[in-house]
């Protein structure tokens, strides 16, 4: 017996490489992981503390509603108002089992088979591998550094003009791996593009929070030098009520392993989700949900806020290391806690990135993850580091990758 | 803008029932829930503990690897060993968000756009609404009680002949809703019909465990009768490497809301799934995860094993009440936890099963499901109970059925 054909979606990179550093911890090896965006802080802890209750409280466990518990749909209206002053009816809120769970059922409820659907190339790869798995054509939009790496009505315009309609427009800000983030005008002229065209908008708003700066400001002087923190970011929220907006615990709140998420959805898709959510996945963990309602408060806004500090006071550790690393051009990341960078001088030495990162990880011992996740065509000659481990992390890393090129 | 056409399936009722519940609950109603297969127990102890410990050091809980955690792998398999004889490779094994993570990437990886996968009528709605949102036919196999509500090869030579060749059989034993088992001869004609005509098997063994008596017994004294405790189910393990078994936390150990179950993989689906999980759902619930190696301990299996003795005693009241109930012809459950039942005399003063439903929540007070959901075609003649709450909640809501119909 075989596979199906839809199954034959690349691998994510990232995930077989924790794998690998599994075994090589299990084999003794010390291994720094800049891999994932893992945050090193983990939850809050008035959510660890209300975790730890229900379960000493050997509270029962059952299924919640299929778009979540009341309250932690109406804790993400109330944070919603808070950051965007957007009012959102939580009956439009779906709580998802992580993002992954809001991609797979919006995508499921938005968008049939050999339907078009355009996003941009570098990117996340599960938006590509999921609409691949099932029957969505993707249309790679092709965002280099002169379009900070964004989607813009120009590249929609193309797309269009060369393949045809799209159904649908995935976007990211800040986005992985790059953390460029999209300013409110461009935003709003995306939006009245789809909607003049009726495509689906799907904004991936993960990362929020996770921001260094005014748009297009890289460090962290010029991020002190404005007058208060940095938005969290321009949200779809503030401009439409037709975009499906997703986000999760897993970055700002560092709860990647807790698998929740949520999206705020548009009228039209609230019963197909629901639907779709009852068969699909039944309900997000429900342990979780209760705990999660704590992410919202004073303490833990506080606890995440402060996460943000030591990922920008990690990402000038790199970026002022950049001539000892030999690295060539590093994104312009507005957020979000990874370093996107092409492997400059190393190009020569090593074939591409992969052989790159591999070589890094078996001799320096650091784990970094060579672009060909995130861009099928030129990431074989980018890297993406994590900052999410945090500054100390990062700086015994950069330690042993230096150390490495000397030989 | 419009939601896509395979969002068009039906909602999984019994989880607007739930919805529906917790709202006449706010509004001050008493309802006895007799709806979803959630156990009334919760977690085993053990589990619990371990999770509020997990939480009291707050743990950092990052991704998993995307098949799951080693120590849960190797646990599933040495219980593989313990309960059915089956020695299994920890490697086959994928840890998975709930039973519904495991039947989204088996459908995904064993299965295409257009292939025609045959299953039981009755049975559970997911497998053929999931299975419709990824463009597959589902091929209805119409069991009635002549074939204990199970399918036969008699059945699927006629599918075949009547509508070609099926690229999968979904086997549910015990089922939901009937309870119904399939025998190991039966099961052995199966797996070879599928072998010789390379038809991917995808064996839901959920209710495993949770088992009355010898195969066709139905009563506590058969049960008590028998030399031993009943079997937990014979496995497609014990039969054949080429099946998809999938289990779950969720019903004999009573870990509904902490998403986690298992799927025992054929080889050649362990990469194309480890592919898939990496992109669709990255990786199931890291905290559940742990705990749950705390499932198999003697003391947990203990606790299951005697919630069984409860839903038995549970199952006894129903049976005993019947002539009071007035309900009609009901399905030989050898194991699971639901009465599957006709509604009998009433069909003549409610229009259908689910009027029936409708008053029996509204006027008693009692939520129970219409066969509606798990049977397209003679569902509203049926009504699902769930014994899953035990034998107190089972009592008081049987008063109260009882009481309403002497009106």
């Amino acid at each position: 017996m075989k596979p199906s054909q839809r199954s034959e979606v690349p691998g994510f990179q990232v995930m077989s490489i924790l794998a690998k550093i599994d075994s090589l911890r299990a084999q003794g090896r010390d291994v720094v992981s800049l891999t994932a965006g893992e945050p090193g802080s983990g939850a809050p802890p008035a959510v660890n503390r209300a975790a730890a209750l229900i379960h000493a409280q050997d509270t029962v466990l059952n299924y919640s509603a299929a778009l979540g518990i009341r309250p932690l749909r109406e804790a993400v209206a109330a944070h919603c108002v808070d950051w965007y002053g957007a009012e959102v009816d939580a009956d439009r809120i779906a709580i998802t089992t992580g993002s992954s769970g809001a991609f797979m059922l919006s995508f499921l409820a938005a968008f049939d088979v050999g339907d078009r659907v355009a996003l941009a190339r570098p990117g996340y790869p599960a938006y590509r591998n999921i609409l691949a798995s099932l029957g969505i054509e993707v249309v790679d939009l092709d965002c280099g550094p002169e379009v900070r790496f964004q989607p813009t009505v120009e590249l929609l315009e193309d797309a269009v003009a060369q393949g045809g309609p799209i159904a649908g427009l995935i976007l990211a800000s800040p986005a992985n791996p790059t953390g460029t983030m999209i300013g409110r005008e461009e935003l709003d002229s995306l939006v009245a593009w789809c909607r003049e065209r009726e495509v689906q908008l799907i904004s991936d708003e993960i990362y929020h929070g996770i921001t260094y700066a005014e748009a297009g400001a890289e460090t962290v002087a010029a991020r002190e030098a404005s007058a208060g923190p940095p938005s969290p970011g321009v949200s779809a929220l503030e401009l439409t009520d037709e975009a499906v907006v997703v986000s999760s615990f897993s970055k700002y709140w560092g709860m990647p392993g807790w698998r929740l998420g949520w999206a705020v959805l548009p009228e039209h898709l609230v019963d197909p989700i629901s639907r779709l959510a009852g068969n699909v996945s039944l309900c997000p963990p429900h342990g979780s949900q209760l705990a999660a309602v704590e992410a919202f408060s004073t303490e833990s806004m506080a606890f995440a806020a402060s996460q943000v500090e030591h990922y920008a006071a990690a990402r000038q550790q790199v970026l002022d290391r950049l001539p000892e690393l030999g690295w060539g051009e590093v994104a312009p990341a507005d957020g979000a806690f990874y370093v996107y960078a092409h492997i400059g001088e190393h190009l020569a030495q090593f074939r591409d990135a992969q052989a790159y990162c591999q070589a890094v990880l078996e001799q320096a011992g650091v784990a970094i993850v060579p672009g060909t996740d995130f861009d099928p065509v030129a990431g074989h000659e980018w890297v993406r580091l994590s900052l999410a481990p945090g500054p100390e992390a990062v700086a015994r890393g950069l330690d042993r990758i230096v150390a490495f090129h000397r030989g």
